[in-house]
Parts: C-alpha cells; structure tokens; sequence
C-alpha cells in the first residue's frame, strides 16, 4: 500500500482540501503510477458539488492524469518502469458486451467504472481520481504518452482531447469540410486544433466577440458570433458538421440551420433539455447526435495524432492551493482553456 | 387547355368542394396525365386548414397521384400514351443546385416546386394537385408505375411510401436489425412492411393496445405499448434505428433510450417542438435525425421495390363526396391506413 497526498472534497458545499489516500500495490496486470499532472474538467466541478446526482465524500476527483510508471504487477507487458503514461475518464469496464469487444469501453453494458467516484467492482471501493500523486490501474485502461508531447500540456488530452476527437473521426470529418465549434472552452480549443490538424475550415461560434482573437490565433478559419443579427441566415446551411461543447442549455435549433444536407450536430456537453423543432432536422435530413469521451484504442490514436501532429492543449499550470479558485474562475469561463494542476504541489 | 374536374378548398375553414381548373397542354418534355386515384395525405389537411402557413385559395391538394399518360410534349422519351405513371409531392426544382444534381430535389436549394401550392417558376402561377382528374407534369418529375402493382394502392407509394423508404435506406437499415416504428398509420404502416420486407426484425410502438393485431397482420414482429409501465426498461437500447411517424408533440427522450449505441431515431412528421435531453443522445452515441420524402430516382427505386416484393398500402377507396368525412376521420386515427379518391368521381 501507498499512503498517497491528495485533494478531497468532504461534501457537496465545502471547498476541496488536503487528504491522504491509500493506493494499493500493483496487482498481476497493473501497473502503479506516479502522477505529475492532472487537469480540471467541468465535469469535477460537477460531480463534486453533486450536482450529476449523489456523491460519497471525501471524493478525489481528476480524470486527466499524466505521469510515469513506478511499479508493475505481473504479467505486464505493455508498459515498463518509467514509461510516461496517462489515465482517462474510467479504469475499467466489464471486458465482455459488444461494445468493450469494440474497444468502446465508455458505452459499456455494464457501465466504465469511473476514474472517480465508480464502485470498482474488483475491490469493492469507490474509486479516487488524480487530484493525488499517485494512481493504480490495469494496463488495459492505460494511454502510452508519445515521446514529444510535453506531459502537462498532455494531461487535458485524457478528456477534453477524446471527446473532441472522437466525434470528429466517429461522424466522418473530411479535408475541406466545413466544421463549426460552438463555444470555446477546454473542449471548444481542443475541437478547434483538431478540426485545423484534419484540415477542415473551422469557424467558431461564439455568444460575443470576446474571444475572436483566441479564435484566430488557435487556427480558426472564421469566427462568428452566432447570435448576431443576420448570422442565422448568413451561416444557412454552411457546415458539414458541429461540435456543440456548450455547457449551458442553449437552443439547437439555431445551429441546426446552419448544417447542410445530411450535417450533423454533436452534443459533447449536458446541457439542460432543449426544444427540438423536428422541421429543423426533417428539412435538411440533418441529425443531432451525442457523443461520450471515446474509448482506450482510440484515445491511444488520438495522443499519437497529436504527437505526430504537433497538438497538445493552452494550459494554465496551478498548484493544489489553486483548485479552489480554478473551480470559481472555470465557472467564470476565465480559463485558457485548461488548468492544469502539477502534482508535486499536493505534499507528501 | 383541358378542363378538369377537380375538389377544392376554398378557405381555411370551409369544406372541400367541386371546383374546375385548366391543364395545360404538354409543352415539350411535359407529359399530360389522366389521373385515376390520389391519396389523401395528412399533410394535405394541414395545408388546406393552414396550419402550415398562409395558403392562396382556391386549392386543390393532393399528391400521391396516380394515373395513365394521355398525351406527351415534343422530346418526351421516357414515357408513351397509355403508361402507368405517378407523381408525388414535387412538379419541379431548380435542376442545377447540388442536391438536384444528387437526385435529391426534395432539398433543392431553392425550393422545390410543391405539387400543389407552390408558385410555379415556368408559369407563374400556383400548382394545384392530384384531386382532379388531370394533371400536366414534366417528364423529370413523373415516376413509372412498374407492372403488377394495383393502381389504387401504389398511390400511397408516392408520399407514405417514399417518406419511410428513403430513411431506411440512407441510413443503412440492414437484414436482421431491429427496427421500431412509432405510430401506425398511413407512414407506420408502410414503414412495418418496408422493414419486414428488408429482413429487419420490426417492433411497432403505439400508445395503445388497439392497433396490435393490425401491427401483427402487417407483419410485425412485436408490439409494444410504449408508455406501459416497464417498457422503457424492457426496450432500452433494443434498436438499430426508429421510425417516428407520430404526427403530435410527444417525448422523444422515450424512445432515444430505446435505441441501441449508434442508433438513429428519425422523425418523418412535423410535430411541435419537444425537448431533448443531451444525455439521451451523449450516453449511447445515438442520433436524431430528420428526413423529407426522397428524391426522384429513388422513389424510383421503391416503386421497382414494391413491385418486386408485392408491397403495397392498405387503403380504403373512397369518393370525391367523402373526401370531408375522411378527413376528420382522419383526424381520428380511423383510417386503415391510407385514403385513397377514385378520380372518377371528381365528375367532369
């Protein structure tokens, strides 16, 4: 066992402080983890205050993680000692529905267990995330991080990375395609490099001219505020497809217009319902999809992707100290576009 | 000109009634059709009543027609005095857009040319549609009726029939999918005889226990009150892809659960507005989609279909006189499963 710094949250209104956890020793398959860093989803924030549904405190969220190797358990034989690796949004699933079969771990039957907050089944205990220096998990649901992308700038690729990609290459994005980006957060400036990278026209769709400059210097092609006057009927029928990363309840069908024959519009947030108009999908044979995260073979195409390609996400690097006031910044959409926290700053 | 008997509205409160319009000669490429029947399409109530939008009166709806060339204009070389011939719900479209190039005029981007209703950009003046006994069509726009296929019946074909069709073939309904189907009228209907047709296994989803053994005659394989208690338990993620023929505002959240990861739920009506909830479609990667009929050469395609694999609608034929009881039988949901007028009792 190793008694483990973390942070905790110790119920839905306190804010997360210093804890200590144990991680137990690598089981045959396992592999232990020294963590160095892990980001900030939406999705802790969420989850923490119990806002997704109850939660059992203390709670260690974090499903960004980045770190080395420390120890093996047996039978091993996809990592080693030292090799830089990452963890994503869940370490395990059932391994037997269609859908693990497919590498497509995150729609298990069964459910993924959850990076944090999931009963592991193999232990029987809820399972804490990488707001902590270190981490066991079964080499089945671990990334390799390739040489070349520097790990802090990696970490964010776990979540907001995968869910961005996996829609993209899942819906059939295309050189030359026109892709819009609804919103420019961690996943928004993921979606854009990405759609850049896969060399489709990228326009970002914004609720104010804020962040236009952030826009162009990403990559954008163009940069809309899609709420202007005449925006709708400009941007009529432009895009081949939409990634909608937008967190808040917002009207589809206003995006839903600016698809083409046959486009397509992803859901990648959980935003509150939303009224459909079915014209807004009969019209244009268009469709409104969701997409969850991605799975462990793809998230391992996706780092190589960016690897080879040059794509790692805009952080900002914090210490434990700092969660708290990330939590309230990130609520405040003032983050570019990703905290990052660096492990070494939890003690211990 | 050719004088022809035909049934009108003439506001959007009055009943329809006999009236008389002027075919036009066949101009070159125009093929003049003597018209046997017509189906009455839910759509034709909305337009008349409009409940779609302002309407100019005198109108004649009407288009799933079916009937026999009486005359061709200079250049015809697709159809000869006496062919059993169809038209369905367009007259014309730009030719020149994208879509038309694809085959796909009912997405023209400029509009296609209603059957009836809309201005006619060659003449200036409103289509009118198939409850009269002649009507004056380009030969682009004009389908063939393939032997074998009983006239009265076939004349569903042209709306109900290409409307279920097309969205199970563009996306990609395989042999031995499960395949769901909300609502069973005058689209329901078809849509159960087109997927147990194509090798699929079909479930039809109705509010209620009464249309079971027609669900079954038709050839489903299941049948399913779908707000039964247990029934979102018991059909969740059970299908490749749904149907939604239902004509009023439900929740399509029900039925999104139903589908399987990656499915496709797709709306053929125009109901009201009905909230979505994101996780509905992010948890299984599933989509909802629309579609609007289908294009010329692919109702082609399903004509050739029914002909070849002795599908066709279940009517009730009806006369000009019967057109107001039917449609506020129609209205009722009593009607197995499509009207259709004997043109010869237009009169005339």
């Amino acid at each position: 066992m190793h008694r483990t710094a973390a942070y905790a949250a110790t119920s839905a209104t306190s804010p997360l402080g210093p804890w200590s956890l144990e991680r137990r020793d690598p089981r045959p398959g396992e592999v232990l983890i020294d963590i160095r860093y892990c980001g900030i989803c939406h999705s802790d924030l969420h989850t923490v205050r119990g806002e997704w549904g109850p939660v059992q405190y203390p709670l260690v969220p974090g499903h960004e993680i980045v770190g080395h190797v420390a120890a093996v358990g047996g039978g091993v034989d996809r990592f080693a000692v030292g090799d830089a690796v990452g963890v994503g949004c869940f370490v395990d699933s059932c391994r037997r529905c269609d859908q693990c079969a497919a590498g497509e771990e995150q729609y298990c039957d069964r459910g993924m267990v959850a990076t944090y907050g999931s009963i592991d089944p193999s232990t029987g205990e809820m399972t804490q995330g990488g707001y902590s220096t270190r981490i066991t998990v079964h080499q089945d649901y671990v990334l390799r991080i390739p040489a070349g992308l520097p790990l802090d700038r990696a970490a964010p690729l776990l979540c907001a990375g995968i869910t961005t990609w996996s829609p993209l290459r899942r819906f059939g994005l295309e050189a030359g395609d026109e892709l819009g980006v609804v919103g420019l957060g961690g996943l928004g400036h993921m979606a854009v490099k990405f759609g850049v990278a896969m060399g489709a026209r990228v326009t970002v769709l914004s609720t104010s001219e804020g962040k236009r400059e952030d826009a162009m210097r990403l990559g954008a092609h163009a940069f809309e505020v899609a709420s202007a006057p005449g925006a709708a009927r400009r941007l009529a029928k432009r895009f081949r497809m939409i990634l909608d990363t937008a967190a808040a309840a917002h009207d589809y069908n206003h995006y839903l217009g600016m698809l083409g024959i046959d486009g397509t519009m992803v859901l990648l947030g959980i935003p509150g319902p939303s009224p459909v108009a079915a014209a807004s999908l009969v019209m244009g044979r268009r469709r409104l999809a969701g997409s969850l995260i991605g799975g462990i073979r793809e998230t391992q195409e996706m780092l190589d992707f960016c690897a080879a390609n040059g794509v790692a996400s805009d952080i900002e690097l914090i210490g434990a100290a700092d969660i708290n006031v990330a939590y309230e910044r990130m609520l405040r959409g003032d983050v570019r576009y990703r905290f990052v926290i660096d492990a070494s700053t939890f003690g211990g």
